[in-house]
């Protein structure tokens, strides 16, 4: 009998890293009683308008194999979807769905990495690409940003150098970005863009957050009269080399489903199909009449969404800045609060002691990779009143332990 | 603006084929009145009983995040199944639920092959695996099996051969197999499982359609008595290097669904975990719910599922059987009869003429690999009296224009 099995295991696969947010989660699960924010995840579930497309289209027995890259009632009315909120008026042909936000990543590795190829990624970011990407085989190399007084800004120099670098097949960019809250604005799209044309290097673009933008933040009204940060879709050309990578999960509170989308140039079809085929063969066609649900009716619960979470990050945000010793508690965009306290560096020591001693979940900084050792992430897609129950804790705790 | 978008495309990702099945179907869609057996699915929709928990549960609001390797309820019931059908007690922590049993080639692709190695493929066989493995930069060695009278069988020179080579990662198994029907004896596994313990080869071992066995066919009483295939189950140890991909599709009508699983050794729990969350983070609470009703509640199903499967073999195999100019007409196992027609070597034209001229879609044979150019493959989990219909169709044309 065989007695040491792994031996052989994939070096890619051993080397795949953990979650650097699951010891601080299961700490708190362990200790009771502690306000998780942990997640990247609000607390509304899937309105019921969703659920019920989903529920009558399994009751009308669509349970068959369906089109690899989603039914074209879905492809189309992400393309209507897009044109209410960009302006433009793209072909559904540029349309894949993807089983969740996360394969629609995986697939955008793939499509445009080979093993061995460099994704550059700004950090802080979230970990999930780096180690897809690495899963490919792929180098990814941190190029992390600046944080200011104002916020975080693309190390436009340190970027500029290491796309010119050969085999560089990729720029990753996510914004509003989870965690930092950082939104490119127009000019820093444009200068990614242009940097991509002149490398021969795709971008591929994170907007999963656009609509989630603040007072701060750069941002553009849509035709439907939404505000939305800056997106690579206001200065792009439909062939230029963008991935957009895109998940049904933030926007209509459907983490669970799994269920995204990518966007690629048209002439990518039939590869972005065998992508498909050969990873998950398509999505559940009862899942597409929800997202199909979620995209035609769900204005109101955006609404009603982006207002209670643009409420609690007010909370959150002036409860840490009254403090004076927090850096970083107001984000321009997306759902999280990622600030640094007075003296603490080791995100991971801090986060262990908020549990022990505050009862409060927060993913330690470092899980994001270069330059946010020191930082800490909070979730605010939530209730207001558990947001303010949050503030409590973490400034109680401020004055009396800090 | 940038005039060559696609050059700079993964040479991984553009060269991952078009299923070979493809230009059938859009013909024989194009005609009309086709009866369209090319693909691996049954005629039933998802039996009520596992639609109506999944329902149950969106309801209830399991809309949320989850454990990224299964809901501990699933994997105990998958725990559970195995022992009824294996006289095992295997330990929960084996199981990982994907989403499809696509999803656990991939997984287990990734999980045995860096970039580079070797994945041994008897063939005829269903082309993804080898397309799955050729994304991730694995060489795929096709074995070709044996055809003779009495079926197809594995040629275990060249296997073995094959195997002592260095770098090899994986030995794909699949039995019953699609598309040959062949089935595995227990001396062919025992050879295969010494050859994995002597080489640190995996066994990536794919017996989706165990349940679906024939008279022929060697075959094992289960606990629970109900007939099925040898299986690795029978001879392997905890820690044997063998990934069991499978999926809920066939036995359960659940094709469309997208849920699946791989058992794996209790240590490579934590790898799984990666793989899973890097991919597609996890299947949808709901859709577990309904996978545990099928592995609890759906022996009544696969009883009335296996009886007309069989009853439909019958039909088919008889009618082609007695034209005396087909081969290969009696598979051992699985759903599909795959037959070669006296004269008739290009499958790819049989099978267009066979749309145009006997209105029927069969999936020709070439696209399953080395060996299995000249036949041509016919989904029978169908309503018997659609298949006597394909019978007659088919025994006609032969008579008329063969």
């Amino acid at each position: 009998m065989n007695t040491a099995p792994f031996t052989s295991l994939a070096d890619l696969a051993r080397k795949a890293p953990e979650s650097g947010i699951v010891e601080v989660m299961n700490r708190g699960r362990a200790r009771g009683g502690v306000l998780g924010l942990w997640a990247g995840e609000g607390d509304l579930p899937t309105p019921r308008f969703i659920i019920d497309a989903a529920t009558r289209s399994m009751a009308a027995g669509e349970t068959f194999y369906t089109w690899q890259r989603g039914i074209p009632e879905l492809r189309q009315a992400l393309a209507d979807w897009h044109a209410g909120l960009y302006g433009t008026a793209p072909d559904m042909e540029r349309f894949t769905v993807t089983g969740s936000g996360m394969q629609a990543i995986q697939i955008a590795v793939e499509a445009v990495s080979d093993p061995g190829g460099r994704i550059l990624v700004p950090t802080p970011a979230w970990p999930n690409l780096a180690a897809a990407a690495g899963l490919r085989g792929a180098v990814v190399e941190a190029v992390p940003m600046r944080f200011a007084a104002s916020g975080w800004m693309l190390d436009r120099e340190a970027l500029a150098d290491a796309a010119a670098r050969p085999g560089t097949a990729a720029i990753f960019v996510n914004s509003p970005s989870n965690p930092t809250g950082w939104v490119a604005t127009r000019e820093d799209q444009e200068f990614l863009l242009d940097l991509a044309r002149r490398t021969g290097a795709w971008i591929i673009a994170d907007e999963v957050y656009g609509l989630f933008v603040y007072d701060e933040a750069p941002s553009v009204p849509s035709p439907k009269g939404r505000r939305r940060a800056p997106s690579f879709h206001d200065i792009a050309e439909p062939d230029d080399r963008i991935l957009f990578v895109n998940t049904f999960s933030k926007n209509w509170a459907m983490t669970g489903w799994r269920i995204g989308w990518i966007e690629a140039p048209a002439a990518l079809g039939q590869t972005m199909e065998n992508l498909v085929q050969y990873s998950t063969s398509g999505v559940a066609v009862f899942m597409q009449r929800a997202a199909i649900a979620a995209l035609e009716s769900g204005e109101g619960f955006l609404d009603h969404q982006i207002e209670r979470t643009t409420r609690a990050r007010g909370i959150i945000a002036d409860a840490l800045e009254k403090t004076g010793r927090v850096r970083g508690a107001s984000p321009h965009g997306g759902f999280y609060a990622f600030f640094a306290l007075e003296g603490e560096k080791d995100s991971r020591a801090t986060a262990l002691r908020l549990i022990d001693e505050a009862a409060i979940g927060l993913a330690p900084g470092l899980a994001f990779g270069a330059g946010g050792e020191a930082f800490l992430r909070l979730c605010f897609a939530r209730d207001p009143a558990q947001i303010s129950d949050a503030a409590e804790r973490l400034t109680h705790w401020i004055s009396a332990s800090l």
